[in-house]
């Protein structure tokens, strides 16, 4: 069951009461924003292959952000700056197996909640109640039976669903200072098991054994992944979660892990090294046309700036370095306009972190792009998941990089339009470099920026060092 | 995306075929069995926080014995030993973000299948067909859409889908050759998780780092767990997913923590250690209770045995061993026959394993349960998970343990029925002792019994080596 004893939180979220005032301060600002009630739902456990063997409960994250704590089962209701908890104690009868568990008047007096009722209260008190659908495929019809109407998409909320949608966006888009902390907790922790993968990457045989010694530093911090690990040699393929291959010496391994904590805020960081622990003069020159966009990338985050620009930024640094390297031909701003720096850096720069590492991205772009906005049609852009004026308190990826990927690259099409902008013999002697990428998770600051993940090295010969050992 | 490579699978059920003649050895003693069509879902990934945030994929376990690969939505369509795959081929528009991916043809030809559809094509062979629904909650209206019918429950299934079930239990009960590599694979990964865990614990102050030197070793032999571990100085919580407390000199550790193959093969076992390495007296008396246990119910493993006997035999050893130490009072036949020893030992002492850690328990007591027999009312076995005689090539668990549950033993009820036989001034002697389990996976073989997990000690002197190293 995951329903924690209140002795599993920090002793200063009970003692000092900064959970409560937290809790209270982010519901009195939706109250400000929406004017119906709301209530919103944890979900469920989902089985893996047979009923009692369950995949770890990982709570809605708009219920986590109002509820502050990961309760199975339970629901709340948002009027006015009041929080009401809705969750059955527990059965007497399973505390044999699960040991025993907070009862609800608890877990009440731990939020800092108004009010505590069992769940089969509920139904009387959602009439006219906003709400988001929870992703579990089992809640949303429970929620709809409650609430007594038909659940709105959460990509494409109406009426009062989509007042809350905006409303949260505008509360979960700038963090206060309890995320900000469990934030950087959860990158301290991914910073720790970067260093622990590449000091591990010379005793290693595969890519399993790096995961291992990476998540094992997570799961020693008694964290989660905030999303299935990226360990590969094949870093090209930006979806990676195969684990198995072999450790070649000329190979460079490119590592997307980041740590999440029990409160549900995460971290997210990419790494790309050298399984030698020296980079080849071909990986090391890419390597370096991608550092140079990152860091110029994030330079530029501050309030008011648009992402967008950040990212094209990124594409145009990119550009100018595969120019430099003769791998592309012509003018980089031509060349980012036509989007031939798509060829190899096909995603967009980053998007925004919070208690999901794509941050609300169950309501589709309504988090990322600004009202009246839409994703571009254009190879270099229509990947691009953030396209907003950077507010203070955002935080955000910063995340270029540069992949070889065969569907890209062997497309007939792109081979005939980007005929003559890409050097492919010159390109060929670059076989080495299959996929680098290098990611910050990036604080927009009242005046700049502040680099969260600026304890793990970026340039080449630090990592180089870090491999080593 | 769970679609693995063909090059994924070891090369020797390519090379020599094996996994082929596997598959259709099963298949063929599926037709035997059951005289209509059997379609079989895999089932699909499901979101943790948002969409694209998925848990890790984990195909159907009856999908996987018929098909021996882990595809996601994919189906398989068997009659008459013959093997008909389901499965689309990968969006080439996929091949950016996750590779690329194997073609339906090739998956057809690794397992041996006879012909291979599009997903499109299945609704046309689904006329007749016994099924048994998936565990994840979606892909069960798929299949009943898909058989023009409404689904049996997995637990009551009803005429042809009953059938299935029977000949599956049938099937299931008894592992080949294929199965039992894979769960011997399985057990070893196991056997050094519990022996790093082990060799962890002086250098680690939480539970959280233990787990992490134990999974660590699982996810370096690219496996997985195949039930969320059990890592505790409370091991009285029998269902414990906590990991967050700080290990002290004087606890005992109890670990239940077993690994998963790619093909989902499961192994499970436990141990308890002490954290300073060395037993205290009178957790020493309690572990070798409970291991007299464990051996004398491992001695009587073989066919034809009725596994409640042993169930009960491993409960009157224990009776036995607290009537030794004067924590009992009376016979050891009628404080087992009073249900005296499940003050202590509430548990069925084991279960079948196999491709579900509890093999089949989707299916609820019809793989546990000989026909006709139901669980018993009594307290002393009513948790009882396997009560059949036993065949030749199960795998089950052997899992005695001893333990102070607080919400058993301060029942008032209990405190009254089992006043004259309950020396409590004596049992406070041992307020040491939370929970000792240990768990070793046993094949039953033709003449016996071989007990899979035997490279790992289960002697407290040897135990107690291992930890201090």
């Amino acid at each position: 069951m995951a329903i924690p004893l209140a002795s599993e939180y920090p002793s200063k979220k009970l003692g000092d009461r900064a959970l409560e005032t937290t809790l209270r301060d982010r519901r009195q600002k939706l109250s400000r924003l929406v004017h119906c009630p709301v209530v919103l739902w944890s979900g469920r456990r989902l089985s893996r292959n047979f009923p009692a063997n369950q995949y770890p409960f990982r709570a809605s994250s708009h219920f986590l952000y109002f509820a502050g704590v990961s309760l199975e089962n339970a629901a709340v209701r948002l009027e006015s700056g009041r929080l009401e908890l809705f969750v059955d104690d527990p059965d007497p009868a399973e505390e044999l197996w699960v040991g025993e568990m907070p009862k609800r008047h608890e877990m009440a007096r731990l939020i800092g909640a108004d009010a505590a009722f069992p769940l089969s209260e509920l139904g009387s008190r959602c009439e006219g109640a906003a709400t988001i659908a929870v992703q579990d495929g089992t809640t949303p019809s429970q929620q709809a039976q409650l609430l007594g109407r038909s659940l709105s998409s959460p990509t494409e909320p109406r009426g009062i669903d989509a007042e809350l949608a905006n409303a949260i966006v505008t509360l979960r888009s700038q963090h206060d200072t309890a995320a900000l902390s469990d934030i950087r907790t959860a990158v301290s922790a991914s910073i720790e098991a970067h260093k622990a993968g590449m000091k591990a990457t010379p005793n290693s045989n595969t890519e399993a054994q790096v995961r291992a010694a990476m998540e094992g530093v997570i799961l020693s911090h008694n964290m989660t992944v905030a999303y299935n690990s990226i360990i590969t040699t094949h870093g090209e393929v930006l979806h990676n979660e195969r684990y198995d291959r072999a450790l070649k010496p000329g190979d460079l391994l490119l590592a997307d892990v980041g740590a999440e904590m029990p409160t549900g805020w995460a971290s997210d960081i990419t790494r790309t090294w050298p399984v030698s622990g020296r980079f080849s003069a071909t990986q090391r020159d890419i390597y370096d046309v991608v550092l140079a966009a990152h860091d110029r990338a994030i330079a530029e985050v501050r309030p008011g700036v648009e992402y967008r620009n950040i990212h094209l930024l990124a594409a145009r640094v990119i550009a100018e370095g595969l120019v430099n390297l003769g791998i592309l031909i012509g003018n980089p701003d031509t060349l980012v306009e036509t989007d031939a720096h798509a060829l190899f850096f096909p995603h967009g720069v980053g998007h925004l972190l919070g208690l999901d590492v794509h941050d609300m991205e169950d309501l589709g772009d309504r988090a990322g792009y600004e009202k009246n906005r839409a994703r571009s049609e254009r190879f270099g852009l229509r990947f691009l998941r953030l396209h907003r004026p950077l507010l203070e308190n955002m935080v955000v990826t910063i995340e270029p990089g540069f992949y070889q990927v065969p569907g890209i690259l062997n497309n007939p099409q792109n081979r005939e339009k980007y005929r003559q902008v890409v050097n492919w013999e010159r390109l060929e002697m670059f076989a080495d470099v299959r996929g680098i990428r290098i990611e910050d998770d990036v604080l927009v600051t009242e005046d700049g920026s502040e680099v969260l993940t600026a304890n793990l090295p970026t340039q080449a010969e630090a990592i180089e060092h870090l491999v080593r050992g």
